[in-house]
Parts: C-alpha cells; sequence; structure tokens
C-alpha cells in the first residue's frame, strides 16, 4: 500500500470514522481503523466499526500501489491532527519477521512508523442486500433528530428506548422519543416537488414512505446529525433498511448501524385528545425563569410549581426548600381554563423548551395528574409530553 | 441591610470572590460569602476566605439600610449569573423565629430568598500592620506570572516548592518557580520613569525592592493573574508584606494570602556559568515537532532524544516505542559545539517553550548529564532549565 493525500482529507475522515471506535475494545483489532488504497479509483477509504455502529467515509489520493491494513485510530488521529497542512505520504514498510507490519507516514517536517494490524482480521461492516433506497432531504433529518433525539433515554437496560422511532406516512416522517418521563413526536413533510426538481437531473423522486417504521438506536443518530450537520439541508441522503441493519449513505460517508428489536410503545395513544386548559405564553421568557428557579430545585428532587391565573393573565414558576430558601418568577401567559397549578421535573421542562423551535408555545392540559402536552405556535408540527408530578400539601 | 445594585456589579464581584470560596469547607460558614453594605460609602463589599486565601471586594449600589451578613456563595453566584441585566435589590428579611436570617433578592422577574448566617461568625481577613505598601507597575507581574507559575509543583506535600518565590534588587523583582525536576527564573525590571509620569499626580514614585523576598502560593498568584488580567499594564498594584501575610490591592480589590513558610532552595546555584553548546531555533518549529513526537512518548515515560548535529545544523527529535511506532523529526538549528545528543522528559519542555516569549531561542547544554538552560533572544530576561535523562542504551 502506498498513497500520497492533503493532511486536511486524512484527519478530516479520519476524525469522522473515529466516532464508530469503541473507547473499550472487546477485540484489539477495534481499536483500528481499516485503511483500504485502490489505485484505480485513486480514493482510499476508512472504516471503524464497534459491532454496532460503523461508519465508512474515502476520500481522493494518489495511490501508487493497492492495499489494506489496519491502523490504531486513536494513535493516527493524534499524529495526523498535529501535522502541519500539506502533503502526507503513507506506505506499507516490510519488517524482518512477518508476524507484523508497519505504516510509515511522512510529511514535510519528519516521519512516523506505526505498528500496523492484518486487514483480514477487522470485522466486515454489514451490507442491506434488499429494500430499496429511500432519498430523503436532510432538512427532514435535521428537524426530527432535534426535536426528538434529546428524549430518548439514556439507560442501556431500558432497550427499544434508547432509540428514536421513525414512521412514515405517504407523504411525511415521524421521529418519536421517550424515556417513560417525557415523550417527544416531531413530524416532517416532504416538501413539495417544485418544476425546478423536475429539470434538476439529479435531484430523484420523492419517496413513498407508507409503511415504513424503525427503531433506530439513538447514539447513531448523534453521529448521523454530526455528520450532516454541514451539509446543504436540500440534499438527499439515501436510506436503507432490512430485517437487521440501516444503512444511511450520504456522498462518499455511509453510516450502518443494527436497528433496535422490540414493539416500540403505542406513543399516539398516550397523547390526550382533548383539554381543559391552554396556556400560551413565550418560550424564552419561561425557559430562563426555569433555569433560575431550577438552581433552588436542585435541592428539591428538580420539583417546581407552576401557577397559572386566568384573571391575572399570568403563570408563576415556584420553587420551596427547608434548607436554601425560595425563589418564584412570574410572567405574563394567555390562559383560558380555570386558574390552577400543577407542578414538574424541571429537567424535562427545560429540556422540550429548549428543543420547541417557536417564540411562542402553547401548553395544554387537564387535571393535575394526567400528561401535559407543549406544541410550538406555528412552524413545525412537534408535541412535547411530560408527565406532572403530584403536588405533596 | 438593604440596597439596590446592577446586575453587571453583583455578578462580576460574586465570581471575582467565589474564586476563594473552598470546594470543601472545613466549616459551613466558609462556604458562604460575607456581605457587608456601607450606607455612608454607598458601597456594598464581598468577602470569601479559605482559611489561607482571602479575596474582598466592593462595588457602588444604593445603600438604604446598613447591615451584613453572610450568604451561601455557589447558590448566590447561580442565580446571580442567571439573572437578566438590570436593578436588583437585595435586603434582610425577618423571620419568625430569630435563629436564622433570610435574605430576599428583588428583579423584574420575580423574586428569591436565599437562607443566610450570621456575618458574626466569618473569620476576618489578616491584614498586614508595618511595612511599607509596594506600588507595582501591572505589567511586571504579568510577566512574572506568565513566566514562572507553570513551573511550580502541584503536589501539596513538596510545600514551600508549591509557591513562587520573589526577590528583589534595586530596580528589579525576580520570580522564580520549581518543582524539582525543572526551573524557570523570570528577571522583571522597573520601567524606566518619563516625565509624563512626574507630571501625573497619581503616578506614585518607584519602589527601591532592594532586600525583598517573599514565597508566594501558586493557587493565590493565579487568582492574582486572573484579576489583573484585563488591567492597564502601566496600573500600579499595591503590596504589603509582613511576617505571615502577603497583601495585594488593586483598586477595590484585595487578595490576601498567607505566605509559604521555609527557606526557598538556592536556586541561582543551580544554573550552570559555562556551555560547551549552544543551540539557536525556532521556537513555535520545535514545540509543533515535540507535540507530534509526544504522541507516541506517551508510551514510554514521556521520553524523547534530541540530536543536535553541528555541520548539517540541525536538530533532530525521536522517539521508539516497543509496541506502537516510532517518530523522527527534524528542524534547522544553528549549533555551536561538538554535535551529540540529550533526552528529555517532553512535557517539560513543552511547559517551557510555551512560556518562553520569543520568536527565537537559545539552548545551552554541556554534557549530557547537566542542566540543559533555555533563553528567550532578545526580549524579558528569562531561564528555563530542565535536567536532562539518561539515555538508556
Amino acid at each position: 500500500m502506498k498513497f500520497v493525500c492533503s493532511q486536511s482529507d486524512l484527519n478530516s475522515n479520519l476524525s469522522l470514522v473515529s466516532r464508530a471506535v469503541p473507547s473499550r475494545p472487546t477485540h484489539p483489532i477495534l481499536a483500528n481503523v481499516l485503511m483500504v488504497a485502490d489505485s484505480q479509483k485513486n480514493r482510499v477509504s476508512l472504516t471503524a466499526f464497534d459491532l454496532s455502529l460503523g461508519i465508512e467515509t474515502s476520500f481522493s489520493a494518489d495511490v501508487s500501489e493497492d492495499g489494506q491494513i489496519t491502523l490504531p485510530a486513536k494513535l493516527l488521529n493524534d499524529i495526523v491532527s498535529r501535522l502541519p497542512e500539506g502533503e502526507i505520504t503513507l506506505m506499507s514498510e516490510e519488517t524482518e519477521n512477518n508476524d507484523s507490519h508497519i505504516v510509515a507516514l511522512k510529511c514535510a517536517s519528519g516521519q512516523f512508523q506505526v505498528r500496523a494490524m492484518d486487514a483480514e482480521e477487522f470485522p466486515p461492516l454489514p451490507t442491506v442486500e434488499e429494500g430499496e433506497s429511500l432519498q430523503l432531504p436532510i432538512v427532514m433529518l435535521t428537524e426530527g433528530l432535534k426535536g426528538a433525539l434529546f428524549a430518548a433515554s439514556s439507560d442501556e437496560t431500558k432497550q427499544i428506548l434508547t432509540g428514536v422511532h421513525l414512521t412514515g406516512t405517504p407523504d411525511s416522517l415521524e421521529f418519536a422519543a421517550t424515556d417513560g418521563h417525557r415523550l417527544s413526536v416531531v413530524e416532517t413533510t416532504l416538501p413539495p416537488q417544485t418544476d425546478e426538481d423536475n429539470e434538476d437531473e439529479t435531484s430523484s423522486e420523492m419517496p413513498n414512505l407508507e409503511g415504513f417504521a424503525v427503531t433506530i438506536p439513538a447514539r447513531a443518530l448523534r453521529e448521523l446529525e454530526r455528520m450532516i450537520g454541514n451539509r446543504n439541508e436540500s440534499d438527499a441522503i439515501a436510506l436503507q433498511v432490512d430485517e437487521a441493519q440501516v444503512v444511511f449513505q450520504l456522498g462518499h460517508q455511509r453510516l450502518t448501524v443494527r436497528k433496535l428489536d422490540g414493539a416500540y410503545p403505542n406513543y399516539q395513544m398516550l397523547i390526550p385528545k382533548e383539554f381543559t386548559r391552554t396556556i400560551s405564553l413565550e418560550r424564552k421568557r419561561l425557559l430562563s425563569s426555569l433555569e433560575r428557579v431550577a438552581v433552588l430545585a436542585d435541592q428539591k428532587n428538580n420539583l417546581v410549581k407552576c401557577t397559572f391565573n386566568h384573571e391575572e393573565g399570568q403563570v408563576s414558576l415556584s420553587v420551596e426548600t427547608q434548607d436554601l430558601g425560595s425563589a418564584k418568577e412570574s410572567m405574563p401567559a394567555e390562559v383560558t381554563g380555570e386558574s390552577g397549578e400543577i407542578a414538574f421535573n424541571v429537567k424535562y421542562l427545560m429540556d422540550g423548551l429548549k428543543a420547541l423551535p417557536t417564540k411562542e408555545i402553547k401548553m395544554q392540559l387537564n387535571e393535575g395528574n394526567q400528561p401535559v402536552i407543549f406544541n410550538p405556535l406555528g412552524g413545525l408540527q412537534m408535541t412535547y409530553l411530560v408527565m406532572p408530578v403530584q403536588i405533596v400539601k
């Protein structure tokens, strides 16, 4: 193997795949990145795989000798990220005994020799054989992930709840995540196809999402979010699903992840259809008040009491602790229905408010022990549901 | 106690004194900040003290009622830093039983009540009774701390070595710090007094530093560095010292710290007076090469070998590890004296190179086991000494 590439190409692609390198690999080879140089395509591909999440990427290089090898991902990343911009030459070298391989990395300032491992030992990334590939506009994924990802459970024992559930209708894709305490549901719609799109040969036809349903680990979706972060929102990403795997392909980058097994909870039946009270108020004002009273709520199971007054057109937040003191903030709000009070875990409330995308929001509720939902006023179709906490009198 | 002040004044002064609040207080009162409101001066002062380091500051406020109280520093800081800009009212409130105090904090968005403790319990900051106060230009402290502070020991058992030693001559102040493995010495000089200074009534006469000697804990000096960070370099800071304490006063801010006891090592005798070899080279080039080879040196007691070649006018850095691989970088250098090699702990070398202030530096050495010194070429008077590591052949 021998190729010449730019430091910036090697560095950015190494950083990308390194996200799939496990921090505590179950087998030494998994701490490595697979490097394949192809002289026909004049490209070098990099792959990392933790047996659930795999990331593959490739970049153009001047390949003078085909070959494949695996190299310690962290070490290589640490070296390459510190190299100055410019050309880098990578080549396999012969060693005295044939048990080990050495890869030499040369640049203007010096040279590094890194001990490598055989490419044969590296587990192959799973592929999706059957099934059509859906072309999704990136904007749908961006919106869906921003609104739902944070609500997934980070407790590995909760299995299916550690993922985001995606379901399709003919022209929309719904993202849902819940950890059992709160639920976030975002409905993203396919953009209407314009004449301009039709003229553009590279633009593919809009997919039919009817019947589509899959639960994808939140961890993989966080990497996907990072991957699409600086892409053009109107670009398309290809999505392929089979019995076991989900594959996202974006240009030369591919993310593979094992689906989460099991039935996702029927979350739609948790969302009340009717409400006795509706409160409209300013999102940022509510959020910054919550951040302040949360300082005291920290000491009391994160409990904050929310009082809404129809006559005064006002919402008040309050926290009382025995040891430290108390906090009370009020803000104007449009309250329809009876005045009353309800209590929340302040952290769940803040998480949802941060993800809601609009200036004004609507809060709908019934009696104190029933779920409360938050919607943006205008903009995206999003529902954030929080279970209230019983107020102990 | 009752006063009105701006959120930004209260916030910035609270952040400043909070640096002297111990993270694990030995007595509950030390987790508090002392607040004193003075209606005559229309100022509020804040004090925090961990029994070694104390910080006091004051700001103007509209004080309608004198008083003093102590409040939990972290809680108050957390609340005030989250408040929007604008006026804040603070006042003591009567409670039902006289054992406890409550301070109410009111602002546009709401109100907080914080449980307080008696000011009488708060230990007074030590004062310096005798001794003249030295007026030092801030630039001397800035340069001295930047060049020496990093070399002090962070191992609390090393007592005197956890401080920076300051010694004066009639017109200079020397800062020295060592942790036993390396030593940094910076000599800062009093700026020449110009006519302009004499015309300015506020400018005081230059002090005579002859005979001045004190060892100050590095931790306190880091806070001092932060305190003077955004001040005008030509401003003066007042320094007072007695048997036990050092006090720095800058405007309304005062930092008090207990001196470190014991004799500081006679470091000047460690610095060789004559050298058989001198190497001049570019500081940043050497530093970035070290950062790269350090990736591998990490695996081998941080050892890096430095080879200097008189004929080729070159310095090479190399690291060889058994498991991971090897690294070698070279750079041009002016080498006088015989060619040879020497080994260092790469971390000590990098620390010193980061603190040296010039583009080019000079490295002077004798045989392999004698101290090596680094000086900036031009600019500040600074000496950085590192003990080499024996090369095992």
